[in-house]
């Protein structure tokens, strides 16, 4: 790709841009691989102007992983004009769609929840109780009450999905349609399962 | 900690201590910040001694990470004087109990399946693959017979089941006895859930 002409921008926008290259060259090579340099050139800034947006390289990387988040979240987000059982299957399908479409930005993301850097994990973090919530906030319209036990089993839940999801793109199993229909059946599984090891331990 | 005097050990229980040092060190520090002449000071030899065992100090944080994956899988074998269901749920307590008394060493661990890092993710992956394989073996004896459907849903299980069981180490919601139900729990669930979803889909 050749570099960008340097043009005018708002902040916000220059920002923005910023940001998108870096999105965009994650596709190829792991974030601590991407350096400011690089982003610069494409861009037609200097590095100086970056880190005039940017206060670090840790800042630039957080920015990055912080937007991929922001974009599975917004791409997976329930659409209040379905059907309850189709609003779990057509968010578990965007999943399923952003992570095959977006591999190489959303690893980093995954890999981030177990990061040594607390301010990438707090990121991943974040990304990761929003997906609980709107999961638990949606079990009542499925039929299931969500109590404080709840959280946990959907948060294994969460991580069921993402690893069934990678490991599904890697060997194909399953068709999609079949993937699917697993993680809507795990879930109501897994949310019963802790109030029936509840009336076991009782 | 005082330093260890130097004193004659064989290649092999050489090699052993320094993993050793290793080790405990990853109980209060990440593994990047295990320097080799930390270790070297420790064991009382040199730098360059160290270097004799390991090609590189990559190969010794491999190493260090191997011996933990190696720890954990023992810890976790199968007891086969046990019946059945209860093999399942002692291998499971012993992996709960393996996480709690293991936390700084065994995160790098599950760090790793997500490194870039590729010498990294495929210790990672061996010990995953055989985490998978022993369940999927015991799954007859629980009246699952698997199918070439049945490899992702354990996969995913597995990931759940670390999930939950760091999850919980942080915010206890459930007793020790409640996770390692809800863990059993789940495995018939989601093995169930891939045979129904495929009669769903049929």
């Amino acid at each position: 790709m050749d570099g960008v002409k340097r043009t005018r921008l708002s902040p916000e926008e220059r920002r923005a841009q910023l940001i998108g290259l870096g999105v965009r060259m994650l596709a190829d090579r792991p974030l601590e691989q991407i350096s400011v340099e690089d982003i610069a050139d494409q861009a037609g800034v200097s590095g100086g102007l970056l880190f005039h947006y940017f206060a670090s390289k840790h800042d630039f990387h957080l920015a990055i992983v912080r937007h991929t988040s922001e974009e599975m979240l917004a791409a997976t987000a329930p659409n209040p004009d379905l059907e309850p059982l189709e609003i779990l299957r057509d968010a578990t399908a965007s999943y399923v769609n952003y992570v095959s479409e977006n591999r190489g930005t959303y690893l980093p993301l995954l890999r981030g929840t177990a990061s040594s850097d607390p301010d990438m994990r707090e990121v991943c973090e974040e990304t990761r109780t929003e997906m609980v919530r709107r999961v638990v906030e949606h079990l009542p319209s499925l039929g299931i009450e969500p109590t404080s036990r709840t959280e946990l089993p959907v948060r294994g839940w969460i991580a069921f999905v993402e690893e069934t999801t990678i490991s599904w793109l890697h060997r194909p199993q399953l068709s999609r349609d079949e993937l699917i229909d697993l993680h809507v059946a795990a879930l109501t599984s897994v949310t019963d399962s802790v109030e029936s090891a509840r009336a076991l331990s009782g």
